[in-house]
């Protein structure tokens, strides 16, 4: 394909994309295949031969479209929300075009700073405390990572180095294998399971820390885990709190676990992943107070803050603790692009302007909730997210689920909180409105009535 | 910006970027500029107010492409190249509108499938031992990966998991951070920094094989030092071996290799990040002779098979010795996406092109240079990278890199073999050709020429 296809073929794909989104609503929100369903629709090998860009569009529609997952529909209200936004889809084709790899400076100066800017110019936004930024003499500092996943080991492999220089320093006899058998790390029982997996990666223990009737840590609960551990010869060195939990979007006490970590010598990291970006709004910002006390932070602007996947962005408060450690994969995409386009595209305003009206759908969905005796609502729902079930068994919300699941015309996911199956349901796609909420709970309470008929 | 707008836009884009790599050839190669220069084009905090599409648009001529080093430049041959092909781009606009996050099957069917079906179709391109073949019953299969550094932890991990279960199977009393201890990993001194990377992220010890005189590891070399290892007690378990080495694209005889980590029980990992893509054509499959001993094998078709950055394939015979180890991030974009586009609208026999063609430019440069007595090359051509340099000393062959390099004409990275200072000639962008090759050996003697009257 020569270039003055490529200008035929992209306006079309261009087309291709607006068409699609435009018209989102009319596919159903969730597959209904099964697993396998997509080997027997295409050859088993490469063609030899180049195809036409008309067949391959065709197969786009025959063979990708029935077995995709529509996160992006305004009836899509599972996980958490997946960004997207027209600035962030132009900057990602340009970004294509350029085609750096930076991992260095000299690889593509441009991509290394616009990047150490745009995580200013976010900091900033989120008020962030001065040592976190860069500017052009800060200690601190943003990168952007893939995902939260891979922040959270960063923080750990950091933190990990620097216990073990902490120990050896005083210590000098003592082995680096010994220390790290010694080492033991902290979360909340409710954190996303990449905390416990980065443990396991950096071979270090990791104990979760129980949670209080909100679903989140205490500085108490922490403290006498850690009075255990070092009675017992263990090095506490690392607490991954969270804000936002995946379940329920239950927000740990960073302003007393942070003065404990400080004292007791371990990093803390705080993972944000789906609530950061909320923090850009001064009524949210509170819910990010004792962020001082933190190594690091991370939160990912793919997922609520208009910014297309992957672009999770991460700051710590001595980027001497984490260079070698910045993150995992050498080459790097120029992602910041996306960041660059998506705020000046919106602006700050735009931006709140969006947190505040999914947050709105929220509050209207917990509302409708409420009124409705049957139910109840399962953990305060601070930002867009509510949890929520049938009063009665767990069997009777999995069977609500499964009647939701079947219908396709919303998608939801549930989690457990206590002991009990809870649905979750997220504000998820930018174009989501009122009328989508209040028809997802007709249709909720419509399966809700037809399975307690059923019953009776 | 609403779905008009973005037609709109997304257009202008396409012919943004289309004029962009067109006359890329018009643009310095290499930026000339001083770090910290973007700073201060533009403001130290995001807008508050939305701005214009037409004000970004002129900077990203007036701030982002001055500091660009442009990788698809026919002039540019640093480095390896980064794959960028037309096909690709229609692929991630495409992957962006659907957006979906690909970290379960029910999270987008096609995302999965679609991977585990496009890894199987360039294993077959490959060649690759049926065992490495998902189908529909195969107990192997493939992963795609952002970077050769994740796939290069990912092996070292499972290798690492493996080794401690054997271990305690045996001796049931080793407690695991005493086996850890004990593991002991080997790589080529020519390998990437990301190897040894690996073994410190995995808190395992790792030791550099030395090279023969070809760059290579030799069975001998690594035998001797598994059975030293192996005398004082320690525990080899993991030997990654690099066909086509970073400096000087060497590869380490494998076939000689495999059947001594078989034997030791060694997880044999394969890292052909740079050369793996040459294996589609027959002439240069039996480099890959071998694999048929490896566990996993791994592959940058972001390098050198016109996927755009980032896929970076891997494969593993035993999909149980992986599973929970498949990849750092849990999310995932729909990259098989790029694969599917790139493979149909090239065609196996449009890939080969591509890729012989390269090698002939390598070739037709390194002709030249043999050509001139001044030069000496200092690697066997193999395939498109040639190593270089001026009879005589390092300072000399710097001398000559800095020139290049201040020159802005031609863009070249250097490496140390056995000691000695060496230009690295690349073959990168999809559209360099003969004359390009041609007038950067003018540029190259012409530099040299004056440097050596300087010197007189």
């Amino acid at each position: 394909m020569d270039a003055a296809e490529f200008r035929r073929r992209g306006k079309e794909m261009v087309d291709y994309v607006a068409d699609y989104l435009e018209k989102i609503e009319e596919r159903p929100v969730y597959p209904d295949l099964e697993p396998g369903y997509l080997r027997d629709l295409i050859p088993t090998e490469a063609p030899c031969e180049p195809e036409s860009f008309e067949d391959l569009m065709q197969d786009v529609e025959r063979v990708i479209m029935p077995g995709i997952t529509h996160w992006h529909s305004p009836n899509f209200f599972a996980y958490f929300p997946a960004a997207s936004s027209y600035p962030a889809m132009l900057a990602d084709m340009l970004c294509g075009a350029i085609g750096c790899i930076g991992f260095s400076w000299a690889a593509s100066p441009a991509c290394t700073e616009l990047e150490t800017v745009m995580l200013d110019w976010l900091g900033k936004m989120l008020q962030l405390p001065e040592c976190f930024i860069a500017g052009t003499h800060g200690h601190g500092g943003g990168v952007i990572q893939s995902t939260a996943s891979e922040a959270t080991l960063m923080s750990l492999l950091a933190a990990r180095c620097k216990a073990v220089r902490r120990v050896q320093a005083v210590e000098s006899e003592r082995s680096e294998s010994d220390v790290l058998s010694k080492l033991v790390a902290y979360t909340s029982d409710q954190a996303h399971s990449s905390v416990e997996r980065a443990a396991l990666i950096g071979a270090v223990m990791m104990r979760k820390v129980p949670t209080d009737e909100h679903f989140a840590v205490r500085e108490e609960m922490l403290k006498k885990m850690v009075e255990e551990d070092k009675a017992a010869g263990l090095i506490p060195f690392y607490f991954c709190a969270t804000l936002g939990t995946t379940p329920s979007c239950a927000f740990d006490h960073i302003t007393k676990l942070g003065p404990l970590c400080n004292k007791e010598n371990m990093w803390m990291h705080i993972d944000a992943a789906y609530a950061g970006s909320a923090f850009i709004c001064p009524e949210f910002r509170p819910l990010l107070n004792g962020i001082e006390y933190a190594d690091s932070f991370n939160f990912n602007p793919h997922k609520w803050l208009l910014i297309n996947f992957d672009c999770s962005t991460m700051w710590v408060k001595k980027r001497t603790d984490i260079i070698g450690h910045w993150q995992i994969p050498l080459g790097r995409r120029f992602r910041s692009l996306k960041m660059w386009f998506v705020f000046r595209l919106y602006g700050l305003k735009g931006l709140q302007a969006h947190i505040r009206k999914q947050v709105a759908l929220a509050k209207e969905f917990e509302s409708l909730v409420q009124a409705d005796n049957r139910f109840e609502i399962c953990a305060e729902v601070i930002l867009g997210l509510v949890c929520f079930r049938l009063k009665g068994s767990n069997e009777l919300n999995q069977n609500l689920l499964k009647r939701i699941t079947k219908s396709r015309e919303i998608h939801l996911v549930p989690c457990q909180l206590s002991g009990r199956f809870v649905l979750r349901f997220a504000i998820c796609a930018r174009t989501t409105e009122s009328r989508h909420i209040q028809r997802a709970w007709r249709h909720i309470t419509q399966l809700a009535f037809e399975l307690l008929q059923d019953l009776h």
